[in-house]
């Protein structure tokens, strides 16, 4: 069933039509899945170029094994609106391609631990985005889609440790631990990292009206007061200074 | 099962006596696999690296999910001979840490197609290495180690595509066919990068007194008439050939 006509007689609610993506998924949710399942390709790069200048083999192991863990989770979720063909990947890919370049030139680092933390500050906020915007998809789609993007629950850290970029989150506290003046020049940087970030995000907003359209959608779920996106920034904001906090590097 | 008395009772003929290493495997054996298992390693590195500057999103595709099938060969090769966990993976892995750092070095290029062709070069040789090795190793150990590294016979194309650097292959084959000019530049290319893996190979057994058995068992085994580090030359030579060849990339 891996053609045009893999799902005969539905009645396509995206506008794309394409071969592979499933036309009874709404094209706002396409569009939410195409940006998270980006997230993890610009993830599997962030982690995988970490691990090819790791300082040790542990380390380089570990960060291949994220890699490829966010790859996996790439798949599952093109699977959710796709057959998972190559072509359905660049259909719902294509429109993030090159999305995430602004922010790459703009924190672009030589140091291994600085861009160690952009990855995962930036995975983290994409990652906070795309769950928070999942919790306002209705049915069956919307549930399969919160499986795949959501947080282990606290205390249930072995799930968590499988998370694609639980090894960074080790090395970089490992890091910051046994280093005062790097911790504080981290925690500087983090917050710089967020900055960028949480503007690539109202950008994404303000210029897809999918994706705006699903803000209003979770702002109504999760009982929201005022603009849905004042609310969707403070969110993310609040979510940033958790991790950091995990981290040990807030300021 | 995932401590130091995983293997209660057997003799051990390494000499590490590792934490969760398998004791009875024999050390030249161990070896091989690390040798291996640090090949798709350093083979996740390369594809994950050209992923990540790849000109399409397709070809970026292609190369993570390459990349991803490297580090699960990797892991497979190393549950060979140990219980697969991270502390295993260090003390197989560990001897051959930087063991390509010269090849790196000496072949490093800011071209696209040339930092592929490398990745396909270097791992191509690495692995008829491994697997001719492999040849000579008894018992079930080696049985199962064939099965790993096992090339698929000629005429099985859709094995040979789920190969880590299939899609390597296939874009280089199309750079050469659209392009006279950069497929000769390729072909002098990859007689440079052949050069510098068969020197590598050569330093590899002449310092390492177990592989170097194995070259003798696999000469025996194979039927190879005279000096068994000529034979592997040669051998591995004829191997590049033939992929040059099938890369039409041939002088």
């Amino acid at each position: 069933m891996r053609h045009g006509a893999a799902y005969p007689g539905a009645v396509s609610s995206a506008s794309t039509g394409a071969a592979g993506v499933d036309p009874t998924v709404p094209a706002g949710v396409v569009e939410l899945v195409g940006l998270a399942a980006y997230t993890e390709l610009a993830e599997f790069g962030l982690l995988a170029a970490r691990s090819v200048d790791a300082p040790t083999l542990a380390a380089r192991q570990a960060l291949a094994d994220g890699a490829a863990r966010a790859l996996a989770r790439e798949h599952a979720l093109l699977r959710l609106v796709s057959d998972g063909s190559a072509e359905a990947a660049g259909q719902v890919l294509g429109p993030f391609a090159g999305a995430f370049v602004d922010f790459d030139v703009r924190t672009r680092t030589d140091d291994w631990a600085e861009g160690l933390l952009r990855g995962v500050v930036g995975h983290g906020v994409a990652q906070d985005f795309a769950r928070t915007l999942a919790a306002g998809v209705q049915g069956h789609v919307g549930t399969s889609l919160r499986t795949v993007l959501e947080r282990p629950a606290p205390g249930r850290e072995a799930e968590a440790a499988a998370g694609a970029d639980a090894e960074a989150v080790r090395l970089l506290d490992d890091l910051a631990v046994r280093d005062e003046v790097l911790a504080a020049r981290l925690a500087l940087w983090g917050r710089r990292v967020v900055g960028e970030a949480l503007s690539l995000v109202t950008v994404h907003v303000d210029t897809r009206p999918h994706l705006a359209a699903l803000v209003g959608d979770a702002a109504r779920t999760l009982g929201a007061d005022g603009d849905p996106r004042s609310w969707l920034v403070a969110r993310l904001t609040a979510e940033h200074t958790r991790r950091m906090d995990r981290l040990r590097l807030a300021a």
